[in-house]
């Protein structure tokens, strides 16, 4: 264990799972943790991710990681193939550290990243004791999170992995110039629909060239606030992400709409008014 | 940045918002926070906050930030106008920090206060670099809050403002000798009614001297226990925020009385038994 | 007030509540724990136990203050007897410390201990000096957290006393060589039917020499993966608390098989395939 200048007391580990908040998963996990290092500072970044949805979590790990600061480790266990032989990821990215299965949870946050070494959490010195079955987020990567934020290594975890598993994640496509087509990928508590289209993408056609299309519905200009509309108006909107939004001033555009994950969103150019 | 002898390692941070713990928002709100300030101690106070509703999270602040100790910084990100021309405020108010948007939701912890000097935090010094349109909790709410639990002075943020806006909040209305009629404000998690009558105003009665009327039910008395009527019968109680509360001992009054918040409750004086 | 070496800076508290988390309730008890002792560092053991469920509370607590390290103060509130006469028990088992009402709460920690001496926490030195009725979350066990936290021992927080309210707990049967009765204790948010029966107790049978019996119907083996059988298929498995459990591989076992807490689970053992 050599301790490496950028981490030490008072290490931010986040906590990312879909343990949910009424059971003691979530606490028992923090409890191990600090059992090894008592200066660490956990955050939880979110467990109630939806059960054993891979990819809402690699959004979530992707949409947060960079606002936190280097050193930081990063444990993510949505891990329906808990107990199976799947692995476990270690890597260290732009200074911050992942730990999370090897079933594409790391997908969006290593997308077009190279030459990031991962490895695979194998060695049992880094483990609790005794390992249950179905528990291994408190029993390894609460372990190795508390290890990891006290120094340890990623590469002192196991040996290099020379591949890992990455999500077939579908990606806006350029249909003909002047069109994108994306899709709905979250909807967020105020009802508002995160797309996949990022809004540097279009930007150069600026706020009021862009129309967007969903559902059979068309939303003229990219707004940079709700109350660009009047109130229950729907709007497209830049959002905290960087991805264009779909948003209802003071109001839910899942509900008004009848938004939900996966619906075409269509970004078309057209002339300014 | 004068660091201000009440504040430094370890101050407490406290947040209260509408962002829920489905999104991420919360945890990059604390992220964020950390990398300005790692000593400081984050403490949710809510962030089930409903929707938008400014008026819940100024009476949750208003009945919570007495009991942090002096020198914590209160963030209270409930800004349906998040990118409008709203200010953001902030003040200092016996010892405390209190950081939020200019829509009312100060109201209740600035009643009654005088000479409180309060700021609009223009100053993007203690922003982030980037601020997107939709999420000033991340982007300046949470370095604002950063900086001011390192010590910044609460006038280095930005201008003084003349006047904040406030919430045209009902008070009891005294009608005639020995009449109180206030309303039910909330409903808690185990259904106890609380209401806007301060125990304070009608405590020269008596407990045995008063009478509870609330949607045409009759409570006789003001009880300083839930085991002092019997399982599954309604009593009126002195609550934990020094207002009288509806309860139904080992049940939930919302549910057995239908209470709701906004409704008619009548304190009447009456012969003791 | 001795401080004891085992606790000082950055002693760890648990919060074990039914207070959920849309009110201040768990926020406010922060802030009084850490107005007395800065460095505590409190973890949410769970804040949603159902409404007065003090069996549950009692697992909870039971299954998770090991992973804790010692000198931690675990401090649970589900509290239904608030305002009678029922005592706050603190105690020390195993180098933990304990703090919860006389109501059996503390009955699965302290199954089978001796020799624990318990003290009724009647010192009002430690208590907020105004006290409510119906919060004492707030105003005595957050304070006694803090001091105790802070290295204060048990017996200065009251009296001992001479014995405590035990919940009356079925255990599991033995009905004949080869049977055990047990019965469904918790469903968690998985889905998963967590049962009172110890593997320990049947692990001599071998994984493959036991069948699971459960609402007439028969699950063969105790597995240990998930991935033991196809998905949508149930299962019995050796879960994390070292109980068996029914799951249903990528499912919901509760919904699948309408599972229930409090629901007769029949470990039999048969000839091994």
């Amino acid at each position: 264990m050599t301790p490496r200048p950028s981490r030490g007391d008072g290490v931010i580990v986040t906590l990312l799972t879909d343990f949910g908040l009424g059971d003691e998963y979530a606490g028992v996990v923090k409890g191990v943790i600090l059992g090894i290092n008592p200066s660490a500072r956990i955050v939880d970044l979110c467990h109630q991710v939806p059960l054993g949805d891979v990819d809402r979590a690699g959004r979530l790990l992707a949409w947060s990681w960079r606002f936190f600061p280097r050193g930081t480790v990063h444990v993510a266990v949505v891990d329906p193939g808990v107990g199976s032989s799947r692995k476990i990821l270690c890597c260290e990215h732009r200074g911050h550290l992942f730990l999370a299965p090897d079933n594409g949870l790391l997908s969006y946050v290593l997308s077009g990243a190279r030459g990031v070494r991962v490895y695979a959490a194998s060695n049992r010195r880094y483990w609790l004791p005794e390992v249950s079955h179905t528990f291994h987020g408190r029993d390894i990567f609460a372990p190795l999170a508390g290890h990891l934020s006290r120094g340890l290594a990623p590469r002192r975890v196991g040996p290099p992995v020379s591949s890992i598993r990455r999500l077939a994640e579908p990606v806006p496509r350029r249909t003909g110039n002047g069109r994108w087509v994306g899709r709905v990928l979250a909807l967020d508590r105020f009802g508002n629909a995160v797309t996949d289209l990022e809004w540097r993408g279009i930007q150069g056609w600026g706020g009021s060239g862009v129309e967007i299309r969903v559902r059979g519905r068309r939303i003229r200009g990219v707004q940079s606030a709700y109350s660009a509309v009047g109130k229950g108006k729907a709007l497209a909107i830049v959002g905290s992400r960087g991805l264009v939004e779909i948003a209802v001033n003071g109001g839910s555009a899942a509900r008004a709409l009848g938004l939900k994950p996966g619906q075409r969103v269509e970004a078309r150019r057209i002339a300014r008014p």
